[in-house]
């Protein structure tokens, strides 16, 4: 079986676009889907950056949002830029890894993402995250509960180590059995393709 | 008539992948190319950045190298980092202006880049500079010192104040006559497709 393991961050904007349109590429292409949430922050940090790299240099940051504009216009997704950006993503990230364990994490993550870029809320929010939850057939109150727990943290944690190991700086990454890296939504295709080299 | 400006630096390798295709693909489009080198080195200096962000930041350098590599190979053309990495591009970067006013411009454009990336070759070197001159049909001598100009010295200089005030920050990039702006060899394909909105 081909397998992919795509990397998402769910303040990223760019993660957004491949949320959107992963799962149905990867079942076109009959390969495997695992879905691992990581946090680019620590990793930025040690890059010496204290928060997005888009707020750092503005040209990027400017150019990042009409890049998006144009390619979920094409996609026919809506976006919106959320205020406050980049967001808080540690509570859903951890969210995300109880999901994935339960059964509804796909479905969870896609809700947050069009939250978050599709109507522009807040996902440090709890009463976003609770409809998130809802949306997906969680309930929030367990789910909440459960990722709060130290293995869940732990799990976070152990992912965004990974990640850095692996020489990941930015998201979404997709990485293949094989040890390869591809970064960024236009290399999602490419990275599907070398699933099962 | 559709029109496509592409900004390149002869620094920048994934310029190298656009400049190898652009032409082939401007003229099955329809679109009219306009060729216009520019330095990215006042643009870092103006983001604190002394140096490549791919010498700043190890792990995007070791993933671009990669990246490239696999880029490259499913083209089927070589791909080879030369050992000094950002190279000095000013003198390549002069004479393509003087190519571009003389009719040799877009042939000595691409056999810097082959000299470079594909032979990993010195393109700040005199010999190197001359041998690509020959190979587009210009007289070194000549070319050298029209290269000298001030005139050229000053177009060069315009021409990245212009990617500068258009909020250019990387190489390859992409205008279009209606104002869009797309970065990296990825969006080539888009750039082609909007030249005519």
């Amino acid at each position: 079986m081909r397998q992919l393991t795509f990397w998402f961050e769910f303040a990223s904007t760019y993660s957004y676009l491949s949320a959107m349109r992963i799962e149905d590429m990867a079942e076109k292409a009959g390969v495997e889907l695992v879905w691992k949430p990581f946090l680019l922050g620590p990793i930025f940090k040690s890059q010496g950056w204290n928060t997005s790299p888009f707020n750092l240099y503005p040209a990027k940051g400017n150019y990042m949002v009409r890049d998006i504009e144009r390619m979920a216009q094409g996609r026919g997704i809506p976006f919106r830029l959320p205020e406050s950006f980049p967001q808080n993503s540690l509570h859903a990230a951890r969210l995300s890894l109880v999901g994935l364990h339960e059964g509804w994490g796909s479905i969870f993550i896609k809700e947050v993402y069009k939250a978050e870029f599709a109507s522009g809320q807040d996902i440090s929010n709890a009463e976003t995250l609770s409809s998130t939850l809802k949306a997906a057939g969680a309930s929030p109150n367990k789910a909440l509960e459960s990722a709060q727990s130290t293995e869940i943290k732990k799990n976070l944690r152990a992912n965004t180590e990974e990640a850095m190991a692996l020489g990941i700086f930015g998201a979404p990454s997709f990485t293949t059995p094989s040890g390869e890296l591809f970064w960024g939504d236009d290399r999602l295709e490419q990275a599907l393709e070398w699933s099962g080299r």
